[in-house]
């Protein structure tokens, strides 16, 4: 990616933190966060990042971020994502990520001290406590169930969340609860903040997932009358549905952009091996049909910073970007994921195996075409735009 | 596409003429542009056109034209592309379009006022005569055979082209011959300039290609002793193959533009039909196969814009951009041929009709992932400049 | 294909019929029937395969026809498909090739002499009336809107279709009318059997299909006050819907062979240009990027047919193979056309145009992807059969 | 798929017994042999399939086998691969089963005793160590490198392996050395018998691959003066490469019948999740995309069913069928791995959870496209065939 000049520096200084301090662990342990050591490892890369004057890029400056926009942090965070434990090593994680954004739009001062700031500084994780087994909130957050009662002073919560990325020794969740209509309508939700450690939290399981470079985990989580006091409602009661839409648009185009860099990892290794590679007595990299796995990457990958750059472009001129972003993050998931597929095919039989990086990245990739929105969930809205935009009126042609 | 604003009146402009004056005429005639008229509809439409300032929105002022850059003729490229016979009504179409840009590059003064001026100003159409039958000149143009030998005062040029476009009723030939070396070599190639009258000049035949809508078709020629006087060398001599590059990059670009419109007619079309048809008992474009359909061709559609808009402006800044324009064509002639793949089966029985104009638009679209470079060469050259980029230095994975 | 034995003479004296007396005309004129003589051609030509013992080899024996079975006339159906115009020079096209089989099963014996025998001998064409404009019948027969009225010793028929292939110059009609019930139900439809010059049938035209080899064209037909005899109802009154499943499985797998034959050509033609013309310093046949187009190639045919002989042998079996059928069809339509364009791309410039045969067999190719049901509804077809088979029975998983 | 009626009492009750007896155990362990409890398991396993009469299906009668051919088999496989440890459960796992099909042609009396009856008895396991690290024997197994030097009455063999699946715990190893003729040449392998435990075998490291199921691994092996007595010398001396094609096709085909099993699986939970659950206001299993999943699923499944059976028919009919079984193997290879990515994302979130078992279908299933040659290897092959078979002859079309 042709970086902002302005950030140039920032990203040849983030490609050197990776390779030096980041993918020799990813690399020993085969991308398994828990098993390289879960939050002490990330307490470790984050001190390094911070003296490298690289943690939080996309943070309020007021914390210690580099406040970059959408256009410059794409390359830094692509630059992170090329190691699987990059994005947690500068604190450019989901769903911290989008945490900060959300909180820094919508936070009360006393909850930028509390919540924001030690997030932005590294200080501690949080989780998103959104989705919900069926019928409850998932591609369609209206079903949303998990209730909210009017108590003195607060609210008390009560439901049943799963899927909670990174809820595993998070320091505070926040938590989408119905506080007014009924499943399936598209309001009456509003966002919570809890510590953890709020007596009613219930850590019910990890659910067993193909990824393991989540830190933290995607979690089962149960509230049981979860008492949150009226200082950590966040934002205004029953506008949560529309907060969610703040913070929904940035969060995928940061995960394109981790994710471009894990991709294109895969497939350097993979243009590399094949370089290497003697095969029909040809180097396998002058073959055709490896040419076009190449090829066919290069553009998946162009197609995909095409696209990223223009919904971020979007995005920071202020536009909600909502197609834009669409089409991006259904793009990229499928593109990249194609990407990491014939990358693997270009390495053959080392290809499957944990010698080279190209299989743990396909295992971590392949859920990005179900979160945030199943591929089909945004076709099905980009129809409805489209034969709204373009037959609401009967013009005919 | 989000127009730059100051060309926003004028692809507005452009719209409304294509559909008053263009569509009309286009569909009347299925897309034949032989039918239709031929240089009688071109001088009647490019008459309307410069009435409504619209003449050779690329072309230098000096000549009358509007001297658009890359990324602001791109919507009006595209917005003249939604009809067939647009880019020729607006004297934007291929090849003259690349022609006239490799004039305002290279031409003397003497050729800009005899050859580039008329053509600016719609007086009189060109050719670009470089490709060759096997074993000459094609997707390697270093196989150029066409000889040019050194006569007193000039050249006299011998050789056999075909897929020459709009050769019958140009007013003068772009020339590509060989000054030295032997085929197989990229270099030694000159480009002449010659009237479409000049003695030893031979239209042998028209090809029948699938495609009806490119005034003077796609021309058989031969060269036999063909005097070229020295005025009418293009360039320096022995230059030939830097020009062809010099023409290459943008050229392509404007074919991606004109074929958007295209493609994005034929979408449209398609919605609107999907939008009035019922089928099993809903809304055919409320039926999720058919809303996979719309969304596939919205993401094509996005990207191939994407993926332009980045190669556009690299070439404004400058930049050779041959990666950025190859990924681009190649995505671009193949997604655009999805899209109206997509928007035919989306309107059934009649989409194989001439009812609608999505059948015209496919037979015109398919040729372009073999011209301008097939799919296969560009990935060709794609693949080995990622393992040069990649592989050449022995960094580290 | 590997043809069974017994008929492995009749496959060669195919192939021979079909090189010697069918292909030059099929290329003289680019497949275009109409301007190759239409119907004289169609004489001609049939005269000339009578007298080779080949003329409608699944037509019943009494009728001198060579009574083969699903099984046996598929590889001699795909040689006849090798040229667009070999199917009707063997009176084995669509729609003839159904109705016999329709009439074959059910027509009175005196609707055999006058309609089934004619039609074996090659004595003259027939069309098949059942699609008609929306709203009416189309991908849903259901929607029938035709309607026949019980008058003294007969019927009369009022209605309009379209699409009606083969009707310019047919000697008689099978004419799907709604005898009782409404458009939407599935019940009430009955075949009548019409001669062409009946009062009441006009042609309003021809649809302009991308097509040009169908003799006789797609047409608009209207009846207006048509009478139908008592002695001309094809089968029971009422059972129309059921008479339209009898006749649909198997023209859907003539169709399916016939294409073979044709996307064979395509292939055959394209892997003989590759081997013969140079690039990049080889011969393209052995540039990878060829070789995997050559093999996709391979892939897809094969799996054509064995999906197709699958469902042959199961309609030879006696049953209904619904299921087989619809996936043959659907695969089929599908992959030979991937063929034909792999085809063209691998033929370069030339593929686009008429000097070699592959461009228009990918004309008259595209349209089986939406006739006898469009992909589409077959998956919508296929998809709702396997929830049932699959989750019907609460079988735990 | 429908059995051979004499062997659908086999299927039925194969069925069965992996329901009852095998499912458990692998969705308990998730597919994880070793954890499951490797061989112990294997040996419980076993000794219920024998006790039902379904040990080693394809093994000769006269050492318990049901000596089933290639098209009895195919419908027996892959009801044992709906489970991933069903090929273990009834002794019909790869490597065993090819080496029993390559003994049972090529093995002396006296190994048959020694080595083919205990195998087929499942009294113990084997592996066929061919595949070797770069520049070693893998896509091109002429590159073979290990050597076998004579010695007095027997061979020493000396070489590097790996990829050597089940070679952890096997009884036995057949072993490719090259006794004449240098790397490259593909003549002059000799097969070895060499009961794991002889001296000078090195088991160096298991690969960590992404599939678990398979029982003794993916092994790296070292050969250091192996000695191999005259009388386990498996068939003539260098013949190795005509034998390992004995081995090669049937091979090819029983991977793709267990998988086709383990594919239908996936397909069926995913079927069955969608027709449970509520998306949109609908059943998932009612909404067009997931349709559209479903029935691509069919198709593919059928079509991989169709080639299968065709190449199985000409197997048993004595024929080398190296075409079919390549389009076969290429086909399901592809087309199996396309089933589980839509089951994957049919089943949504929980698609890429342990919770259901379509996450580890996919993780073992990946590698298909590799092993037993690559596609790219095939499609290699199968395009210099065509071009051989089409263009040998100069025939002009």
């Amino acid at each position: 990616m042709q970086a902002n000049p302005d950030v140039q520096d920032i990203v040849a200084r983030t490609s050197a933190f990776i390779e030096e301090a980041v993918l020799p662990v990813d690399d020993e342990y085969d991308g398994d966060v828990t098993a390289a050591g879960g939050d002490d490892l990330r307490v470790r890369l984050q001190t390094e990042a911070r003296s490298r004057g690289l943690l939080t890029p996309h943070g309020p400056m007021e914390f210690g971020g580099l406040g970059l926009d959408m256009t410059r942090r794409a390359p830094v965070f692509e630059a992170a994502g090329y190691s699987l434990f990059g994005p947690m090593a500068m604190n450019l994680n989901a769903p911290d990520e989008g945490n900060l954004h959300l909180l820094d739009q919508v936070a009360t001062s006393i909850q930028r001290e509390r919540y924001l700031g030690p997030l932005a500084r590294g200080e501690g994780r949080s989780a998103f406590a959104m989705t919900e087994p069926a019928p409850g909130a998932g591609s369609d957050p209206a079903a949303l169930r998990t209730r909210a009662e009017r108590v003195d002073g607060g609210w008390r919560v009560t439901g049943h969340k799963h899927f909670i990325t990174g809820a595993d020794g998070a320091a505070f969740y926040i938590v989408m609860a119905r506080t007014s209509g009924e499943p399936g309508e598209a309001r009456g939700a509003t966002m919570f903040l809890a510590p953890a450690d709020a007596p009613g939290i219930t850590l019910v399981r990890h659910l067993r997932t193909s990824d393991r470079s989540m830190i933290g985990g995607h979690c089962e989580l149960r509230f049981d009358d979860l008492l949150v006091p009226d200082d950590d409602v966040l934002g205004e009661v029953d506008l949560g549905f529309a907060y969610a839409q703040v913070r929904l648009g940035p969060a995928r185009m940061t995960h394109v952009m981790r994710w471009s860099g894990a991709a294109r990892r895969a497939h350097e290794v993979a243009v590399r091996y094949a370089a290497d590679r003697m095969a029909m007595g040809q180097r396998l990299a002058d073959l055709g049909m490896a040419q076009q796995l190449i090829a066919d990457n290069e553009i998946d990958l162009a197609a995909t910073r095409a696209l990223l750059m223009d919904a971020c472009a979007q995005l920071d001129a202020g536009q909600r970007a909502s197609k834009a972003t669409s089409i991006a993050k259904t793009f990229a998931a499928e593109a990249l994921d194609r990407v990491v597929d014939r990358a693997t095919q270009l390495c053959g039989g080392l290809g499957v195996t944990a010698d080279l990086p190209v299989m743990k990245i396909a295992r971590e990739l392949r859920p990005f075409r179900i979160y945030d929105g199943p591929s089909e969930v945004h076709r099905w809205a980009l129809a409805r735009r489209a034969v709204r935009d373009l037959a609401g009126a009967g013009r005919e042609r």
